[in-house]
């Protein structure tokens, strides 16, 4: 089979592979239909997640067939139609007990990463029954590769972790696809305000339309002051760091209310410094999370209801042949505007 | 009437004061009988806390003796015995709405900082009703100085704050009187252990009589891995900064468990290093708070019905008379084994 591969840090190329068999009696074997590139993704190829190592078949998200269960997997069959979890999870252990599946003793983001992933033809998936969610008829199967990590995520660490609530205001940092993401599912909750700030004029454009209250060009105008003049000079009862560098993240720490929550969502490669002089006594919690994809039930009945419209997340398509021009188009996207991009398989 | 006062960094003493009048009908005059002296009060003298001006009346805690009430204060009257909050509270604003009584727009900690304390025969006491408590027939008057400032502070900051649950690993770095207090008020909820962290072997000692279930000489054994040891090598579900530097702040970044909190109680006068790039995807929450005095009625139950002894934080008592000694002895408590000071008004 074709498959994206790893090889050390700037290298990767569309290589021929074997097509993976089945390991464990809790194994699935899935044919790929869509997948898409995570900025994670990038991420590995600067050489920043040493735990993903050169030979690796990246990719986490993505919907595709099942064509081979293990022994222990009864909840799916070959033909099923499949949305995979970036997050594998056993069900099981301690961890996943207390629906923390990000961090699932044998499981959590091992997808392309520690094992192969989803940016190839066919993917094991592990700990299937606990992994994948069938994609319920007559849903948009493009859109659902959005629920594969961004959008729990955003929700997830975003929204639910900064405890969006009706007539809450939030601010969030970051108008990538992850702000997006955290934007388009804080708007179940109702909030007051949901102002978003970047430096990118086009970001800041998409978020208008997809319901942001406010925007900050953050190139332009001063965010701690702007975030004050539209919120009566108290901050935000929740700010959302959606960059994953130590500049947004304590501009977090400035914007935040008393009694409210910055809640990250970021990557981040460097510690922050973290003004404890200021919030010792201002009743503010923060909060990390590798997202779960606990809430994954939840988001795919929002979509089935018609809710909220994932696919609005998606301005490229490319067939896997052209994979490596779907990477250099993600990974412009100041200048290609991109925000997700969709790969189908022929 | 005699009052200690601040006269600036460093600089205090028990002048000769006009005894405080009524300035608001919602106000009370307390005839003081027992206070004590704070962390907070040394942080003052130092010259800390900018908010609190030469010439000011120290002291937030105590009880004493309703004297006189203002025409809107319908819950007491001359002659009652109360509990002295050290949070000033109006019940009424958007803060206090919301149980955060220590942001209250007209109130929350101004007794011995913005307004004149407790340290004086006499004390004013603004928004009386919703500051002030009454003290119940039977228990001891002396041991519920204990709840005006530091068994809330304890137990909200650190246990509630710290989401402290049956079966959970805890882990207080300090074992200062807020951080025994955060010790004696977690055993409520029956934690699995309560792994107690200090530089001095006297308060370890006295740890160790409170329950803790192990003590750690961070002088003497390195506290990272003495943790790690106690707990299989995952860390703690909750752990309490009750020291208020970065050294031990950073301490528990590396002592939390995935899922867990970082309950900060401590004071602090400078920026910490917040290990985001360890810390973004283990689903933990770090928090700050100043105490809001919510939990004073529920603790006022838990020590009338001996579920708890806050007298056992008190080693030293003192004439008010001898103020100026008793702070000597309270700052001094690496050689004095100073906990809480009590001092009794003739």
């Amino acid at each position: 089979m074709k498959a994206l591969v790893y090889h050390g840090p700037g290298k990767k190329s569309l290589d021929e592979r074997p097509i993976p068999k089945l390991t464990a009696p809790t194994d699935a074997i899935v044919k790929m239909t869509r997948t898409t590139i995570c900025g994670t993704d990038l991420h590995i190829l600067k050489g920043d997640v040493p735990t993903c190592e050169p030979g690796r078949i990246l990719g986490h998200e993505g919907v595709g067939v099942v064509q081979q269960v293990g022994a222990a997997v009864s909840s799916f069959k070959p033909g099923d139609r499949v949305l995979i979890s970036c997050i594998s999870s056993c069900g099981k252990c301690d961890y996943c007990r207390r629906g923390m599946y990000s961090h699932c003793s044998t499981g959590g983001w091992i997808l392309g990463n520690k094992i192969d992933g989803t940016q190839a033809e066919y993917v094991r998936i592990p700990h299937a029954e606990t992994s994948l969610y069938p994609i319920p008829a007559g849903v948009d199967e493009e859109a659902l590769v959005m629920l594969s990590d961004i959008l729990p995520t955003g929700f997830e660490c975003g929204v639910l972790n900064g405890k969006v609530q009706p007539g809450s205001t939030v601010a969030i940092v970051g108008a990538g696809p992850i702000g997006l993401a955290a934007l388009l599912t804080a708007q179940f909750y109702s909030p007051a305000q949901i102002i978003m700030i970047d430096l990118d004029p086009n970001r800041l454009e998409v978020a208008s339309r997809f319901g942001a209250t406010a925007c900050i060009d953050s190139g332009h105008a001063e965010p701690l002051a702007a975030v004050m003049e539209l919120t009566g000079q108290t901050g935000v009862d929740c700010a959302i760091e959606a960059v994953g560098v130590p500049a947004t993240f304590e501009l977090c720490e400035a914007l935040v209310a008393p009694g409210g929550v910055i809640a990250n969502v970021g990557v981040h490669g460097v510690k922050a410094d973290l003004h404890l002089e200021q919030l010792w006594d201002r009743n503010i919690a923060i909060t990390t999370r590798l997202v779960d994809t606990v809430s994954t039930p939840m988001l795919l009945k929002t979509v089935r209801a018609g809710r909220i419209d994932p696919a609005r997340l998606i301005t490229h398509r490319f067939q896997f042949e052209d994979v490596i021009g779907a990477y250099d188009t993600f990974s412009r996207a100041a200048d290609t505007h991109a925000l997700k991009v969709i790969i189908e398989m022929s």
